[in-house]
């Protein structure tokens, strides 16, 4: 069974929420009208990225459950949406959290991995990234940098995630012509030694004077791009997950099995 | 500093033990008489890969502390030299194992994750893959399958490995177009995501049917290939380890401090 996933690489303006809102609110009811089963948002997409202060992050984060993530969830009511949002804790402290949406449920991560100024804004989580069972599969989210750790992708695929989501914000990085964006390198090689796909959705835009690597990708189990970001900023893709839990290589070979942990 | 990091992608014969051995030490004396400060030469260099049986590769086993290994040092007094061997054990069990030459000293080591067939010949390692301080650096070696565990990777670069030298026999498997070697894929994202070198020797040559991917390739700390292989199967890079032992990517980041094992 194909499964279409969508990550819309949308171009959050800081500072202006209802804009956001309405331009994720947008997004996902066009992925949706599209066929996506899978939708994936940016990192901080009702925010921006680029805070001046906490005093800006707090005004522009919202509590795990603000309303408006069932209304997100309803424009899309047969998907699994996927975004990232400033989240203020119920004790006043902020996260870099992602929500995970679907059929009623929503399942919220704090991103554990803190990327630079964002130790300034807010508190790295504490619990590891949730893998959830979906009606497309156990999908697994993470944020950003979170991705970086290959300790952290293995985690989420030895409790049986399928597809890792990934809401990102990468800031442009230089690299050499003909390659792609090195996060991108690390998410491939972290698909194939998993068996587990993978759709990172970054970001576009200028902000502050910021600009990113706009490299948003869907990655098949084989570690292979199955798709890339349009002219419109978005990634669709087909994927078919069928096989994914059977890690074998080889007749004597098993990606899990052959692990040596005693070892590492 | 430049280091000079050579790959010798040959093309062993299975059976051809003099001849084998011929061809490793024509090619060590011309990547020393070249400048290389380390060499790296194929998985089962000496051998050949595709046994029928384990007499067979029994025939073709040598001890470590064969003296042919002294006299291949010999040819490259200067260089740090890694090959891959079948190793006959005291005990009369057969490894898959690789040495490392460089002055006077010789560290042997017995891959652990061993792939398809080489189960029915070999027995797998149960020492971790060694860090070495030689006059080039701290280098570790493991063989081919080895490096497609990322915990492997990421524990000899926790113990300051530096450049890491990968003797490999990468069957030939398919890939889109335009995209490198999978295995490369693995190699790029384990070096960024360490910030360690990496150089991994592949061979060439139809052995019993079997092709190769031909994908040898030294990988910079930055997880960018440096060089690939030439017409002749050499991979000749200047590589500089300068900074490679400061982990750090931001004001606030650290590629090891970062991690948060405690949620793996």
């Amino acid at each position: 069974m194909e499964l279409i996933v969508t990550c819309c690489q949308l171009a959050p303006v800081i500072g202006d929420f209802a804009g956001n809102r309405a331009r994720v609110e947008a997004a996902v009811a066009e992925a949706a009208a599209g066929g996506a089963g899978v939708i994936v948002l940016p990192e901080l997409a009702l925010s921006g990225y680029c805070f001046d202060s906490v005093e800006e992050a707090r005004a522009l984060s919202v509590p795990a459950g603000w309303p408006g993530f069932a209304e997100l969830a309803a424009l899309a009511p047969d998907a699994v949406v996927v975004l990232g949002f400033a989240e203020l804790a119920a004790t006043g402290e902020l996260f870099n959290s992602a929500a995970m949406l679907f059929a009623g449920h929503q399942v919220t991560y704090r991103k554990v991995h803190l990327w630079d100024r964002e130790k300034e804004f807010f508190l790295p989580g504490s619990e590891p990234a949730p893998v959830v069972s979906t009606p497309f599969g156990r999908l697994a989210m993470m944020v950003c940098y979170d991705l970086e750790f290959p300790e952290y992708t293995r985690s989420v695929a030895l409790r049986g995630a399928q597809l890792l989501a990934v809401p990102t914000n990468w800031p442009l990085i230089g690299r050499p012509a003909g390659q792609p964006a090195p996060e991108v390198v690390i998410a491939m090689a972290a698909a194939r030694v998993n068996r587990m796909a993978i759709a990172v959705c970054d970001r576009q835009g200028i902000e502050r004077g910021q600009e990113w690597n706009q490299a948003s990708t869907v990655i098949g189990p084989d570690g292979w791009p199955l798709a890339t970001v349009d002219a419109q900023g978005r990634v669709r893709a087909e994927l078919n997950l069928t096989g994914v839990d059977d890690k074998g290589l080889s007749e004597r070979n098993d990606l899990f099995r052959d692990r040596r942990p005693e070892l590492y």
